[in-house]
């Protein structure tokens, strides 16, 4: 084992393909030195780019893959099209094969979920992959899972995505004990769904060393940041996040609406530009670039698809962190201590076990 | 039956209690001539108010009550305590007995539709409440609904949502087969849960003369005012509803920390005044107050415990027009429509159940 973090990356993945997976790859580099490459894709359209970038070029593999999948495939349809043959499909089993420790994708989601779990399984530990998204709030950051990987959880499901969460706050935070809040309804007598009371009991009483249970939190607390960990089932989760994106754009809207209505408002406008610069960049969604799947036998992040190179960068970091940091061992010996159940001896076989 | 609209207002309710209803009251009539009032609270508090505004205490019939309910009792307890004694059950009674036509209360939110279930019982053809929210989007107002009176929903609860956002829409909106989605999540191959890909079946299938069915919605097509009406089960409406705000506030402390961070940005916003102004206005959430309890026996208005008076009159308003068009009836009509089954000779015993 070399102590080099080892990427595999699907350049064909996101709005732009490998104009901006290469030129991302080069810029984590710069940064990441001892980073590797694996990138998967169409010679025709990789290797020119990579021509560019000499230094990046020396420590890549080249892998020519026939199949992009599309940004508008769905899940069913990439997997039967893209399975075995894609750069995305080609991009985790780099991770499958143990060439590559992390697959990084601005592929469409459920596509590239679909072919995880396909491809890597999940965890023995674990039931159901989740998708973590790193929330910008006002004190700073929340990691909110799972936004939509999985519909519907019981209470051991949410338990998992405390779990796992916090493993991934204490990489991604620096922080030891991350606080976790279980995502509910305000009124108190019908204060949400048996799992998620149930789940609550659980934090509550196990008294888990490697996170802090903080209790109930509301919508309106992700945005404070009341706590490092929000954990939701994916149905709401997804909903919570694209109602966040949907509310932040339209507050934007009518700032600009503001801000162009009058003469007086246009001349402000002129002063306050670089302040209003700084804002856009605040409330602009791709800062936050980056979801982590969790609950994989294996570290597969997502970029967003329209992420510029230096927004793909961001994403790949993300994922050198993750592997750096050993976030997979770090789960792995989170839920041993939690459920001794799933014992070493029964562990071996779980992941031939089909995942749904 | 006399022409007027005839409003039961708990004078307690809200952080400002009679300080706010009587003066909201008084400029509901002056708006609004034809409407009478029925007052309840405690009298020490609400004589002396009402003396100042004697064209509202020529229409209105004071009633005294003991109790008030406070904005942090829990629904259980706010029963056990205020059951028949509190202003708020009066004001609910008095619709109940026939003496008003609507219920408005600024208390808190568990507790009045606790008691509205109670005291009002849903209509035959609904098995549970639903609170409905005017959201303000890019191109006006939405109605989401359910915002969190009950958790969990079949497939028939979340076509009932439907048909009752749509009677309310075409009486808020002042149109005709007002569009309706259905609140779920992007990824195509895992849609939802059953019964929301079931209940899209029935809406689509049945093509109800009265609404529009638009198709699934995501989070981010509430605030682009994609459709005029969006239905959710309670939790993830709450959900939503809670991460909204959140981000509203949380983009207002963004702008104000951008305003005042450089000399520039300082003179700017002097000049842009007028127009922070009008957006405060804007992203204000207590503007559009006054949410809607529907499937009820009854037409009962929450609104927001901290209004003031011009809000709590918007309150009032509100369930003035509901009056005036008759939204119990319409919702009525269009469940007979619908849902021939509950005809009307079972449906005269219904009313007896006791709902959940």
């Amino acid at each position: 084992m070399t102590q080099k973090v080892r990427i595999s990356l699907d350049a064909m993945g996101g709005d732009h393909g490998p104009s901006v997976v290469i030129p991302g790859a080069a810029l984590t580099l710069q940064r990441r030195p001892d980073a590797e490459f694996i990138i998967h894709g169409k010679a025709e359209d990789c290797l020119p780019l990579l021509e560019q970038h000499p230094v990046l070029k020396a420590v890549t593999t080249f892998q020519h893959a026939d199949i992009a999948i599309r940004m508008d495939d769905k899940p069913s349809q990439a997997l039967r099209q893209g399975r075995y043959k894609s750069s995305m499909w080609r991009a985790l089993e780099s991770v499958k094969k143990g060439e590559a420790d992390v697959a990084v994708s601005a592929g469409n989601t459920g596509a590239l979920m679909a072919m995880s779990k396909f491809c890597l399984r999940t965890m023995a530990q674990v039931d159901r992959p989740a998708i973590a998204a790193i929330w910008p709030t006002i004190r700073g950051e929340t990691i909110v899972l799972d936004v939509g990987a999985t519909i519907g959880a019981d209470a051991r499901h949410l338990v998992d995505l405390a779990i796992m969460g916090s493993a991934m706050a204490e990489i991604v935070f620096g922080i030891d004990k991350p606080t976790v809040g279980l995502l509910n309804v305000g009124v108190e007598e019908i204060k949400g769904v048996e799992e998620v009371k149930s789940a609550g009991r659980i934090l509550k009483e196990a008294s888990f060393p490697h996170l802090s249970y903080a209790g109930f939190v509301e919508g309106d607390d992700i945005g404070k940041g009341a706590v490092d960990v929000v954990v939701t089932e994916g149905f709401a989760g997804n909903i919570a996040l694209k109602t966040a994106e949907g509310t932040a754009k339209q507050m934007a809207t009518y700032l600009r609406s503001a801000m162009s209505r009058t003469l007086m408002a246009k001349i402000g406008y002129i002063f306050a530009k670089g302040a209003f610069a700084a804002l856009r960049e605040k409330m602009d969604p791709r800062r936050a670039n980056g979801g982590v799947f969790l609950g994989l036998d294996g570290i597969v992040i997502k970029s967003h698809g329209g992420a510029d190179a230096t927004g793909f960068a961001a994403a790949v970091e993300l994922g050198y962190d993750m592997v750096k940091h050993d976030l997979l061992s770090k789960i792995r010996d989170s839920l041993e201590v939690h459920f001794p159940s799933a014992a070493p001896e029964t562990a071996v076989a779980a992941p031939e076990t089909p995942s749904s």
